[in-house]
């Protein structure tokens, strides 16, 4: 079964997906459930019907493509939302991907033993509710008050956001019921990071997806004039920051190679020229692959920030906002994609996702895979967003080719 | 000549003018111009005469009490504009306690050689174009441009701020024209620090104000996804600001004991939790007492954050926003002061300022004094803005016995 992808058309796909949803400032902004959304759906359930796969959408939109076969599901899917001003590959790679194997497989007719299934699963980005809307709904993980009082990015209520669209919070609640038994995941996607590239790899095998902690934080001392208050009378909470920022960088850098810390979020009260910062609220997150190193960040760095807050004569608060665990791919496909590699002679690199995936909430239902390529400068949810196409090509062959191996 | 102020007077002065242009949030609101400030205005013109002091308003509203003699004026003075939810001392303290002082010489029927001014000078806090607006104004330092196409701190025009009042920019710029010749001005205000309160001194003879520079600053770095991009592959913009705001810090205060920095407005960009900050964008502020210390601030300050930039792969920008010199006081008057407080068994204590005031824009034509008095925890420029009433008295009286004595 020595069959390839249609490279032109699945990139001619996902040129013809770019097109829906351009926003004003160059990029993508196709949120689910957006008009631009639901205009990508219909044209996604368009190429799905030309390709004589069986259709189907569940109660949260979640689209699938199904080849018939006995025994459980081999799946494969991503997502085609996008984040605010995003760009055209993220998610778009891996369902499209993911449509033109099954599109491959259907053409050669190929009398594989077990049913194949694409999946496009709505909100990854977590526009709306959280990250992984539809493969949370897919499981069967979600919480009717999360929907039910969900605020949305935009600032409306997610119950808004439903009107316009054949979604009710009850179909979304439901949609775990029509699922059927899966055995394997795979999805394909964009690095959204530097490695791959500055390795010169054109396949990144994933062996994990790291876990992450996000807090809001904060340090509270006291506003002051800044001409008239000495600096070993102050209380400056931005300094705690910074030395927060600092020292937090350095143990992760130092004791936990690979994990990630990051200050992405600031504000500074009250936050003028002659004033000694009183207070500061910044987002806190870390990420790794390891459980136990996210459990020793969670210790260590709280108490560190404990730590300078005391020194400092400061305060300091904590909320989490979000936590995930983290998920190892399972060693049996990644053993699959290394024969595959060696086999079709593309260099290939483990590398553990630093980003969340849907893949990581199939997880808990069945053994899951993930395929990297490289993307440009590492830049991601941006319109600068690019990839090298001959990349994409050796990734959708791979994928086509551990799929064919799954579902025997 | 050993007279007193009232003090019960002048407390009660200050209490009345604090119930103008009181707003919702519990502080005084009255810019200069405002609907508040010209009832304040008035209210203060209305004193001065009942005091039988001559009244004078020049064409940039400063208001002016004179008592009559020979020679070039002693004058007296502060502001009674407040900042946005300010308090009822800052300004209000001074103008009052000088009108107290040249009330208690007029009732004393004293035959002073030298002519005695109040002076009330507007918009001292800068709410409009800049500190200073009438000390400047009186000693003819503004330029025309900065009137015409000033905007104020609330968005409009300065143009249009004066369409409610007798005020042009004509009469603003000549205002100097009517001024006489000053020998020596004097200023009592509340410290707006906590120095004198913390070494329990309820005099603080003012040896010179600090002069600032005002900065606004940016380190460029290059966004990046915070779970894709490792540590050390990032340019992340705000760590470079932490360790910018620690070690600038660090080295004032073991190298400039006294001086000040401050890094009190910040903006993180693009300012999301799972996006490495790309720029940071910050307000920088240093100010010294000493002309050669601001000038080896300025030369050390931005070749540390070169440096950290260079470092850190990230960019440094940095434009002047604003540069005043530092002022020392006259020797002469602080030598009266000491004495003074001698006589009266007031204890004191020689501080620097690290505030602006108008004494330091009359020091370009006259030798100038301060006292300072202690304010509640140092606590300025917010409705919690309180004093010690018995460290006023003796304040006030400090100040008449100077003025007496510069008086002849």
């Amino acid at each position: 079964m020595d069959i390839r992808v249609n490279f032109e058309r699945l990139k001619g796909d996902i040129e013809s997906l770019a097109q829906i949803g351009r926003d004003l400032k160059g990029g993508i902004t196709r949120p689910s459930y957006s008009k631009a959304d639901l205009i990508a759906q219909e044209w996604l359930k368009e190429k799905i019907e030309a390709a004589g796969l069986l259709l189907r959408q569940d109660g949260a939109g979640n689209i699938f493509a199904r080849l018939e076969g006995k025994g459980k599901t081999i799946m494969v899917g991503s997502h085609i939302d996008t984040v605010i001003n995003g760009g055209m590959f993220d998610g778009a790679v891996g369902v499209l991907s993911g449509l033109e194997c099954l599109r491959r497989i259907k053409e050669e007719n190929l009398n594989l033993s077990k049913p194949l299934e694409l999946a496009s699963f709505v909100d990854e980005e977590g526009n709306l509710v959280g990250d992984f809307l539809g493969s949370r709904a897919f499981i069967g993980l979600l919480e009717r008050e999360t929907l039910e009082k969900g605020m949305t990015q935009f600032g409306i209520p997610f119950t808004d956001v439903l009107k316009g669209t054949q979604f009710t919070i009850d179909s979304i609640m439901e949609a775990h019921k029509q699922r059927l038994e899966i055995e394997s995941f795979l999805e394909i996607h964009i690095e959204q990071g530097p490695t791959l590239e500055m390795e010169n790899k054109p396949i990144g095998i994933v062996d994990s997806i790291a876990g992450k902690h996000y807090r809001w934080c904060a340090f509270l001392g006291k506003a002051s004039h800044s001409g008239t208050t000495p600096l070993e009378l102050r209380h400056d909470a931005f300094l705690g920051l910074a030395d927060f920022a600092l020292r937090s960088t350095q143990h992760v850098a130092t004791k936990h190679y690979g994990s990630m810390v990051t200050i992405g979020k600031i504000n500074v009260h009250p936050g003028a020229f002659s004033v000694v910062p009183g207070q500061v609220d910044f987002s806190f997150e870390y990420r790794s692959t390891s459980k136990e190193t996210l459990e020793e960040l969670e210790k260590s760095l709280l108490a560190l920030a404990e730590d300078i807050a005391s020194t400092r004569g400061l305060e300091f608060k904590s909320t989490v906002v979000d936590k995930t665990e983290p998920v190892k791919m399972s060693p049996r496909i990644i053993e699959m994609m290394k024969e595959e590699c060696q086999k079709l002679g593309y260099p290939f690199l483990m590398i553990p996702s630093g980003a969340g995936h849907d893949a990581q909430i199939i997880a808990r239902e069945a053994e899951v895979g993930m395929i990297f390529i490289p993307c440009v400068d590492g830049i991601s949810h941006s319109p600068e967003e690019m990839i090298n196409w001959k990349d994409l090509e050796k990734g959708a062959n791979l994928l086509l080719a551990v799929l064919l191996k799954l579902a025997g």
